[in-house]
């Protein structure tokens, strides 16, 4: 059956970032799935990752599948006979939130004065949007990875405004290799001559950049097994090996495919600072240690990380479930089996969807 | 004491390549240290990884130690009392040896002109070297990482010419996670406009497109624990994290760093073509299996791989292994408790050269 979605956006006035950056004025796009009821109490926020949108399910004109389709809908993990399910875009991004490629007041693209963002600043966004639905309490707040980030910090945050928190393949603070993968990213994106320093909206603008980026990015995202298994040392059909320098292994193909699909409607910028929101979250800030960060929490919380992620290791999702257990917080825990790394979470729902099913029906 | 090395070229003729490439002449540059015996029979060959030179012990005029220098020395595990120790650049590579920098017959740079190289032709450019000082069986053949890859394709294309062979830090073939990393480095460098098509001799070439290409190889070297325990989320004194879209994580002024120091003294084009001899690497080629071509090892075999190494999986050596002990090959396998990562075998000598010395002192 066809899914109701429905997409807005509204705009906020005066929003000032943790960063001490001002925007005058923030719209924030979003999807909504199912009825709000009369109490407003059916709530759920479904946060997204890095590239994500607020297009969590349903299908677009242009037939774009929502990134978290078959979680939700009818009967499914985020019912929407029951739940009203919200997704919207983070700021920063490029998906109708504003970001480095809105228009400013003075009428310019915003590019690189663009102030630097935060985690804490995308949930104080969806916080205000929270509000203005006249929702006063979320069921959850689910996402993985960068969207297992922003739950973790509403319940931090937001402790009276979430009844249980859903964070998926996400550490309590980026660890120095994830911050390693995403500097690299962004100096291939600067260093790329069409990135103009960072104006280069009208032009072509480093596709090329954006592409490597998104490539050294895609191999945090599998694991090495996962590899092994989907490309092993195939060679493209027809190809030669010892032809040429570029080389034609399977794993190539892949890389320089997906990279490049990635540039059609992602924006250069918003990599840039939301790649930098990712480094700079630390769950710990504006707290005097972990325990005084997740001894916020009163949502019941349900953990979840993936063997094979070697992005956000399971034993970083593990340190907030020891220290939360040790808190004596409202904590459970699985480190699911998985084979397909960090993207586990867009790939085997199957593995978790029953999951999370039983823990919505017994909050 | 001051460590006697000599620094030589020796040319060949007539260079075929595995890949088909032919070179009409063929220079290759290497140090020894200690005294060829009368026999002829006790020398070692040391082979160097991705980024080595000849120069594996002993200082150079401008105080450079040599990378294995802790190992090589009178009473170390290569002891120079006892051996004569031989490390030659590889083909390909830019510090004597000839490669993409050299200048071909016609009085050009090679520069994309090279033919495209192989662990094979380094090997077999080798056993010139070897041939060529009448050295009929080498006491050992020992490496780590793409030094590794060669002495055991060493033990399986030449079982005749080693006595012993000690691979460290490699796998019986390239994964697609290592080949996905190198091909990320090229694209970065051939994306990068002072490439010119490899054409940048005389001029500043590729500079920054190399040293991102070398951030990304660091990031491999190095182990998840390693950079929590090198860097942490630390930022640099002075800098404010919100300042900048660039940041200053410790761990970002490191590969920065590192990056462009390397840009110092090493070929963008030899990078191209090294890391494709890299991808390159399967001991299985020409054979019909693993079994097949690790069957043709006479040499006593030792292999070192370390519990950190995230670059060459512990299980990839161990798979040499496994292998090996079911062909009731003499072999030995130590998966060394590091902490260091892939570059353990660079670090952390203490780890291993007791093993070394005792494997090379009962042989």
């Amino acid at each position: 059956m066809k899914l109701f979605s429905e997409s807005k956006t509204i705009g906020f006035k005066d929003f000032v970032c943790e960063g001490g950056g001002y925007l005058r004025k923030v719209d924030i796009a979003y999807e909504t799935y199912g009825t709000l009821n009369e109490n407003r109490s059916n709530a759920i926020l479904v946060c997204h990752a890095l590239s994500g949108s607020a297009h969590a399910a349903g299908k677009l004109k242009d037939g774009t599948v929502g990134w978290f389709s078959p979680l939700i809908g009818p009967g499914k993990a985020l019912d929407t006979n029951r739940y009203f399910v919200i997704c919207s875009n983070v700021l920063g991004s490029c998906f109708g939130t504003t970001g480095p490629s809105s228009i400013d007041e003075h009428g310019n693209y915003y590019a690189m004065n663009f102030p630097v963002i935060t985690v804490t600043d995308m949930v104080n966004l969806e916080k205000r949007l929270i509000d203005e639905l006249g929702i006063k309490k979320l069921v959850t707040v689910i996402g993985g990875s960068m969207g297992g980030m922003q739950a973790l910090k509403w319940a931090v945050a937001y402790p009276d405004n979430c009844k249980s928190a859903i964070p998926m393949a996400c550490p309590a603070y980026s660890s120095p290799k994830s911050i390693a993968f995403n500097k690299i990213g962004r100096d291939i994106i600067m260093n790329d001559p069409k990135w103009a320093n960072g104006d280069y909206y009208g032009t072509e603008g480093p596709v090329e950049g954006l592409a490597l980026a998104r490539m050294v990015g895609h191999i945090t995202y599998l694991s090495f097994e996962a590899m092994n298994k989907k490309f092993g040392r195939t060679v493209r059909r027809g190809s030669d090996i010892f032809d040429l320098i570029e080389g034609k292994f399977e794993v190539e193909r892949y890389l320089f495919h997906n990279g490049f699909k990635f540039t059609r409607n992602f924006d250069p910028n918003s990599y840039l600072y939301i790649t930098r929101a990712l480094d700079l979250y630390d769950i710990r800030r504006n707290c005097s240690s972990l325990e005084d960060a997740l001894g916020r929490i009163t949502a019941k919380t349900l953990l979840v990380s993936f063997t094979t992620d070697e992005l956000y290791l399971p034993e970083e999702t593990g340190l907030i479930y020891k220290t939360m257990k040790e808190l004596d917080k409202d904590v459970r825990y699985f480190n699911i089996e998985a084979e397909s790394g960090h993207d586990s979470f867009l790939i085997e729902y199957d593995r978790f969807q029953g999951l999370i099913k039983g823990f919505l029906e017994n909050l």
